[in-house]
């Protein structure tokens, strides 16, 4: 892919300043461009001008303002969501030609949409049914009754258990499992653990991201639902019944148990574990590492294991280190005190 | 799958109240249940009751004394339990039929039994033994010299490593490797390591069930084992050597290290840490997010990391967020004393 | 495999005593030995000595000076060494024969070196170029342009994402995912998560081992690393554009967040979390479960999370449960410090 300038503004919708000539041929990091390359670069903040001076890029993607004139230039009011699509443009997703590979086992009885893609090994059940443009990588075993939106990816190693729904545009990465049994069981008399039948199923909505080796457990019955354009990340679980709003962040190895409820915007971070039948309002940022322990309204922001106000919890553990030295104070104190008692 | 009331009640082997002959067609929750669907639904406890009133069920499982007769009643000591069985009644599990797909690989030393599957794209090595019934779903990979007992459900992705042994019905989710090798290593002189070979193996029992993407390492020397009934939800890991007792919970992103032992009847909730070496007895019940520190004798209760008794654990959180306050309360307090000694 | 004393001696440069005619047929546990199997064991300290005294062994490794003449004796500065390159000679990782099996799918371009072994359904892609002696296990994706060198080995259900590099003698475990995209959005004006492509790739070195179902994800721009003899346990996760040093141990479930960066021979160990942006030196240790905060320099030893140096955090913990008491005892003595001043 070769773009001028000039070109490029116009696929951006961005003005350009210096030579519109100048042609560019891929994206770089600001200290990373190579002379000659025909590198595109952007600025991300003030902070970044040293590098944006001795950059070696061809052209750079600045905010209005931003004066610079040693090369060419679009300006853009947010330079990194400029970038990002010209990104899109030079580095377009590599995608499999459309048809089944002769390996794949695909029932008589699932339907493909126009442009399908179905990769070697992979293994489509009866009635399921995959929508246009959706790319199934190699290896994928998508189990009978399932139903795949249009323009879907689903990555080699990914299960889709029986009956799942996604909806469009949702990317799977590789070894994602939708629709393993929920982990539910009573306790008989004899001590011995009885499966509760995990009949329900799953609902991906649109534009749902979901990293490699997480897993979304199918209800016990009714639905797990993941909203539209909510981006989970990789060895993330999501437990049985559990509803999470659109929008949301979950951030590597979060666990959310059974049929809790995540409200949309809100950001769950690295490794954050949410007990089962919990609420979590809209907006709510929690913390790495937060055991939550109980709801959680809008707009908090929560830290701490067991949850915390950010600002007690960072407050507690300023102080933490003194406790040591403060349990020897009160001693000493309770001494003094004593012994301005017996003078007393 | 169509019951009457009564059919259904003579097959849980519950009394029966009201019209034997309506039909029931599926079972569903309190308040999901739809009207003229023919659904079954429980009550758990009394405090939904008024869920119960409101109910569009056909019929009810109810404990024995709770009256109610608008719709027909199933009575049972544990309605949970029975409503599960019903569950299992209207809604069993689909099984692929018996037989090898012709896309699988099966070696010719490899011995099926009577009634199994083995679906597309399987891989069944030398030597390895599958029992009757036991179903093995799409793209299962089977190692050499591993022995599956009888009904068995191993769901697509599962890893079944080089001589691991499984026993009668265990439940392999989508994704599970069973027998990795252990994580061991020694620091040669030059400060690299250099790997100890995994020689063991891993033995896991009757029942045992295990959720998606959770692996179970084989034993350096010797066996890593899962003893009956225990069920492990995702993203859990095991390490070499450690053995698990009966009837065990391992909830999810748990992680258990090398050569510790949990007691029957243990529940370690969502994302514990047991390092290696550990001794847990029985009848343990270990919070969330919990990071045990050194053995737990049986019958404890403990959460924190480092671990606590979980009453010394709620009692210092219950206090800890007072830490900065009783910090100023001491400086203030000896500032007092200090002003009374110069006057004494 | 059977050897005698001597002979195994000769093959480990180790002297010997006593019979050197013995025949050993393979390693075991010092209490695990069985008699007349032919066991080879090793003592690790001084502590196992009455497991020494009873154990049922052909032949032992111990260090210089430990007498014992019972059985014969392999003398070696470090047992566990020697022991461990005896595994190896007993006990050789089973290789399964070269060539591609037929149900895999190999593109025409990808390239094969000498002596390859590829599974049943393995899928190679456009491009990928596979070193010598490299065995890929059945059910293996290995996507366009990816490039393995010579003598690695790739368990089954392993992802190979296109274009990344692995050097030579790496061992990947069932199910790790590398190369899948990195977790980057930019939130649009309409609250809406826009997707940063993912262009950059995963270069993983010599030597380096990744256990079962643990990711590592692909740069941005630029290349997420991991150097040499790094160790890598079960269902870790390295997100895009971490850089990690030669012969670091990742323990299990520990995670990594973007373009963090790990210092050589470090220690993170059991479900250690990692934020973006953070640089932890050389010769690290962190405790199991520690949320990091910000940088560590080389040679730090923390714990907690917030981490903390970790005779603080020790220090902390061993007061916390006193904070309870410690707070009625500042009430008790204020009300003491008032009667005084009252009096005063």
């Amino acid at each position: 892919m070769r773009l001028t300038v000039k070109e490029l503004a116009e696929r951006l919708g961005c003005p350009c300043e210096g030579d519109g000539g100048t042609v560019l041929t891929g994206v770089a990091a600001l200290d990373k461009a190579v002379a000659g390359r025909g590198d595109l670069v952007f600025m991300a903040g003030p902070k970044f001008r040293p590098l944006l001076e001795a950059t070696a890029a061809a052209a750079a993607i600045l905010p209005p303002g931003e004066a610079f004139d040693r090369i060419p230039v679009l300006r853009a009011e947010n330079p990194q969501l400029a970038f990002v699509r010209a990104t899109g443009i030079f580095h377009p997703a590599a995608k499999p030609a459309p048809g089944v590979h002769p390996t794949a086992s695909v029932a008589p009885t699932a339907r493909l949409g126009k442009g399908v893609s179905v990769g070697a090994g992979c293994v489509v059940g009866d009635g399921a049914d995959i929508g246009d443009g959706t790319v199934v990588h190699p290896l994928v075993s998508i189990y009978p009754r399932v139903k795949v939106g249009a323009d879907c990816v689903l990555h080699s190693h990914v299960s889709l258990r029986e009956g799942v729904t996604l909806g469009e545009r949702v990317i799977l990465h590789n070894g994602v499992v939708i629709g393993g049994d929920g982990y539910g069981y009573l306790k008989g008399g004899d001590g011995r653990y009885v499966k509760i039948p995990q009949i329900g199923t799953v609902v991906i909505e649109d534009d749902v991201e979901i990293g490699a080796n997480s897993t979304v457990d199918r209800a016990a019955l009714g639905e797990t639902v993941i909203r539209r354009g909510t981006k989970i990340d990789n060895l993330v679980t999501i437990a049985h019944n559990v509803e999470i709003g659109e929008n949301v962040l979950l951030v590597a190895q979060a666990g959310i148990a059974g049929s809790s409820k995540v409200g949309r915007n809100s950001i769950l971070s690295g490794q954050v574990g949410v007990p089962d039948h919990i609420e979590i309002g809209e907006n709510v940022v929690i913390a790495a590492k937060t055991g939550v322990t109980n709801d959680i309204p809008s707009g908090s922001f929560v830290s701490g294991s067991p949850h915390l106000d950010v600002r007690v919890w960072r407050k507690f553990w300023a102080c933490a280190p003194q406790l040591y030295d403060l349990i020897k104070d009160v001693k000493k104190l309770r001494a003094r005190v004593e012994e301005l008692e017996k003078k007393d």
